[in-house]
């Protein structure tokens, strides 16, 4: 049998591109007492893994030159040496991208019982992506019925379960996309009260004026940039700014954020946070979105790429904007 | 007798300057039924009146062209039309920059008992800047013992009480200020754990890295521009940015805030609060700072100027740093 991995090989400078990555084979890796071997069969592609590439000191330790790409995945054991596993158990977990390797279980690894929903869910409308649309909204937006909540990068995988979460707790929702097409999904299918193309309207600030005339109560922001800029000039008394990402800044620095002192005159509460810090709230997430899941008050887009030699292209193309909901790369066969 | 009022005649482009303000003679003041006639002797002077002289939508109305510029200030009753209010009754409120006005007493209008503290300490250490440091240590801040708490314009009236109330909470407490003499009395006579001269340092980051070697937990942020970008570059994680000013950008726009992506990150909360929205907490504060005022626990300083026709002056001034402590204007005799 043979085994792929990709390897992280250079720092980018400025917008990542292929030369970052090494697709290699590599040996079968073998067990040790108390490890078991995985084969990895969907992997999560995530907007955060752009500034782990950067040597930077953050939540999470930068990815090492040389080293296996690592991120979130669903493997199969095929090999126990661990008393709790067995071979055909399903987990989830931070996985390396390579189609096979050792792990030893610890909390981080988390077993999954096979269910009523697809495999790919863990990963997106049931992981840990739209774990983050929940604990934003929960611990800091704190959203309330009349509310205009603003949703950027909204047909994403954390953007596009926060403006149903907003609907459910009935605020106003207006939410921005990159294609047309995502546009038209998020105001037809998702219901939003308005959403736009920030690639083709004149200005986002223009665009947030028209479609939240009396300014925007609760930001979830994944852009960052221009698209903060134009919320902070509309922001509402009383505000929040849920910090979730800021894709636009990942590749190349965005524009400074001006006219900071908005934050004081509106009394906006602007914060930060990591869903990994919150999986406490899981069990409760997991059951309000299966609840909504059956009731079809969630709908949910995913954009499944195939092959681990396509994975560095597939996140490059994330920051383009080429996904449509969550993205996952299969890249291997789901357990029978 | 002859009264005097000082109006506010052009809105400032850039740098506020004396051509902004207009001192008149003005006719007496006439009360009716319901009103009652004061006479003001010190009034407060503060950063967020240049906010107020811009046009834009803020917590507070912009100050028109014309009208009389108005501030917190102490002032006594001369006359008195309505039923609760006698001649010679002391008064905290929001008043007119005039020697003598009418008012409608209401709930913004607060009567003074004659204490044992001095006048001036109602518009200052027992007054609404102090409780701005309270609150927003109290709310936002939640210092903790051993965090490391900076707090800008450290030698003002609103930083000289936070710094003390953070060093009571077993914070190390670093300050910065503009004028060697003020340095030397935050680390002598406040007994800050390090303070430093903004002006004379080869950079404020680089003074916060000196000062500062595990980051910074909680930003008591008063200045903005520069100061609060060296102090997000070095937050530390789950730390708190108290935006309760940004005096630096008040006159001319500051750059813009850079490495945004930090408050996501370090999972950062920064947050703007307007001290008037939280008058309620107006009572344990005054417990809290009587009784370390008994204890000799907090210092205090202020600037007093003398004469209305000063007040523009000296409001310039405070941008430029040139008050210690908090500034104040002298413009009639105490009551006897």
């Amino acid at each position: 049998m043979q085994n792929t991995v990709v390897r992280f090989v250079k720092r980018p400078q400025g917008f990542v591109d292929e030369s970052s990555f090494a697709i290699e084979p590599a040996p079968m890796p073998q067990p040790a007492e108390g490890q078991v071997v995985l084969r990895a069969f969907y992997h999560s592609l995530d907007p955060y893994m752009r500034p782990r590439m950067t040597e930077t000191d953050s939540y999470i330790a930068p990815f090492e030159l040389g080293q296996v790409m690592e991120g979130g995945g669903l493997a199969v054991v095929v090999e126990s040496r661990h008393p709790d596993y067995k071979s055909g158990d399903v987990v989830r977990g931070m996985l390396q991208w390579a189609e096979y390797q050792v792990a030893t279980p610890g909390p981080a690894m988390l077993r999954l019982e096979r269910g009523h929903a697809p495999w790919t869910h863990y990963l997106g409308v049931l992981g840990p992506a739209s774990l983050t649309a929940y604990v934003g909204l929960k611990l800091i937006g704190e959203p309330k019925s009349g509310e205009t909540l603003f949703v950027s990068a909204a047909a994403g995988a954390v953007g596009s379960i926060a403006v149903q979460i907003g609907k459910l707790r009935g605020c106003r929702v207006v939410g921005s996309a990159g294609h047309d097409d995502k546009v038209a999904w998020l105001r037809d299918e998702l219901k939003l009260d308005a959403a736009f193309n920030y690639r083709t309207v004149a200005s986002v600030g223009a665009a947030l004026s028209q479609h939240c005339p009396q300014g925007i109560d609760i930001d979830f922001e994944n852009v960052g940039g221009a698209t903060l800029q134009a919320v902070l000039d509309r922001i509402r008394p009383h505000g929040r700014i849920i910090m979730c990402g800021a894709i636009s800044e990942y590749n190349e620095p965005g524009p400074g954020l001006e006219r900071i002192f908005r934050i004081v005159s509106h009394k906006v509460r602007m914060q930060g946070f990591i869903v990994s810090e919150h999986f406490d709230l899981m069990p409760a997430f997991i059951a309000d979105m299966e609840q909504w899941l059956r009731e079809g008050r969630i709908k949910y887009r995913e954009t499944v790429i195939e092959g681990i030699e396509n994975m560095p292209r597939a996140l490059i193309g994330l920051f383009r904007g080429e996904n449509f909901g969550k993205l996952i790369a299969r890249i291997g066969d789901e357990p029978v």
